[in-house]
């Protein structure tokens, strides 16, 4: 049995306690500043507002402000905070644990360099920490899971990435469950760069759900199409970062399952029904867009490594569409003759 | 502008006459001996009963006796018969054309040899030829495509491919249209390998479809993870049989398009809600199911090839679990550990 401690109180973060407490570890789930009303019911009844639905016997809460007790002899740190929240993680949580602590991300994105790098979280993380002449195991866990249905104990099959074979395999053995199929591979900017693209694509093939709800017609073709460009692109830049093939996969059934619902589908929708990207965010108050910071950010890093001569951003005709209608408020109008 | 000939008037075959006839070319539409009826109609007033619409001007219909007339100087023969018809199709119609007739194949499928080789349908076609001691130029169309949207003119993209660049780039310019966009490729074993592989997936995916109706639950996660293992699996086949990554991206967006509709996910849904094989394809008459032969040769060949040791059964579950399901009576029991 371990100690796990989980810092934020939201869907993906929350349902992490699920397979945790499943195999039998103390696990204790800390809210971030963003989360001290959920932690507060969580205190009250063990009633988390957020999923709708009580948390295991056995998972503690806890407010930030005692987050040092919550991480008093823990094995594995896992965050939960979303993209935006990583330098508040890094400042607030990182800085302050011993580098022995084993940290696990589920956080999603890419950050930009200015040369046109773009990093991985966990990298990202660890350049941090770098900076403060310090050296920490961080690992990733990426592909299609919405966070509810692990909630509710259904299969899902994710990838467990880091640079440590063995602390992989540990961080596996603490979670694998009869229902959560965690596979362990070493490819750890394939996976985060994969996983953080479907985002970005998710809203790019439901552009054509928005376009057959706005038409009245069926576009199976059009989507399809849309859905091989998007696999077409995420494995271009997978490679092009040094990630493998077979971490596009999860991508590919992440993007899947993201275009089935959510908010980046949502986005993607509204868009291809006729909206701009104004009006769109307008019917989407309060919403994290992961996507957008995501298309940003690999567009401008494409951008950059196509005057430096190392990229090619024409083999990305769909994200420098999105980025289009996102950044410079074009209309739609996907570049079909583009793809390939 | 071409003569293209078209034989076989089911669904693809008459599809094909829109973006052939959009072209200006003028197109000749010959049914097969099932066909009789829908070219007897197209002849009275150019309505495609099938289709459920007229065809465009200058398509003419011919029944199947008229194949000589049909065949008199024509540039490009196109089949559309399905894969159970390539025999009859290699002996009444292939047999029988000049080997400078330029040959192009919709059909979708894979024909197992008694050392566990799987050969395309281009490849059987041209290995019958090969015993009738000729040589043809057969080409072959392949991608996500449903073709009453090729009927409607919507946005489709889909692969060609040949051995001969040349011939494959001039067919490509006969039928690309503003809404057709075909990518030309040499990859002819992963274009025909992968596509094919899809309608075996598609039942593999849509189990979930079929469990979450029995549940009465969203199983998005369990459709994700089925999903990213039929990826796998169509990768690993693929490349096994020779194929490229890239030819395997049609395949990806194909099981998307196909998972969404159609005679294959309907099998996979009634498995999933616990329906036997036979009992499933008692609510399924006369529908022609493309995926049991592919699942049936596939997993026939990886079972030859594994105890001659150039294959591994092992790294394709899912395939192996569908042929028990189909061959064996099984019941669906989905083995979620071996993905991966």
């Amino acid at each position: 049995m371990a100690i796990i401690t989980i810092v934020g109180a939201g869907m993906m973060g929350s349902a992490m306690c699920f397979p945790a407490s499943d195999n039998g570890h103390q696990v204790r789930l800390v809210g971030t500043p963003f989360d001290k009303n959920v932690i507060t019911r969580l205190q009250k009844d063990n009633f988390h507002e957020k999923i709708n639905m009580p948390l295991p016997e056995g998972v503690t809460a806890y407010q930030f402000e005692m987050l040092d007790d919550a991480l008093e002899g823990c094995d594995l740190l896992v965050s939960g905070v979303p993209s935006f929240g990583i330098q508040w993680f890094s400042d607030n949580v990182l800085s302050r644990i011993p580098e022995s602590l084993v940290v696990l991300s589920v956080t999603k994105g890419l950050e930009v360099e200015e040369d046109g790098s773009l990093l991985p979280i966990s990298e990202a993380y660890l350049k941090r920490e770098k900076d403060r002449g310090r050296k920490l195991s961080i690992n990733s866990i990426g592909g299609p899971c919405i966070s509810m249905e692990l909630c509710r104990r259904l299969h899902t099959s994710v990838a467990l990435c880091g640079s440590d074979s063995d602390i992989v395999h540990w961080i596996a053995s603490l979670l694998t469950t009869p229902y959560y199929h965690i596979h362990p591979t070493s490819d750890v900017v394939g996976i985060e760069c994969a996983v953080a693209l479907k985002n970005a694509y998710a809203v790019g093939v439901s552009l054509a759900i928005g376009m057959a709800e706005r038409t009245g017609c069926e576009l199976s073709n059009p989507q399809a199409s849309l859905f091989g460009q998007a696999v077409r692109e995420m494995l271009r830049l997978t490679h092009l970062l040094g990630g493998q093939t077979d971490s596009v996969i999860y991508a590919t059934s992440d993007l899947y399952v993201t275009i089935n619902a959510g908010r980046n589908r949502k986005l993607g929708e509204l868009l291809g029904q006729g909206l701009s990207f104004k009006e769109a965010l307008q019917r989407l108050p309060g919403v994290t867009l992961e996507s957008i910071s995501v298309i940003t950010n690999v567009a401008h890093a494409l951008r950059i490594r196509h005057e430096m001569g190392t990229a090619n951003l024409n083999q990305f005709p769909l994200l420098r569409h999105l980025d289009e209608v996102i950044n410079q408020n074009a209309p739609v109008k996907i570049p079909w003759n583009e793809f390939g």
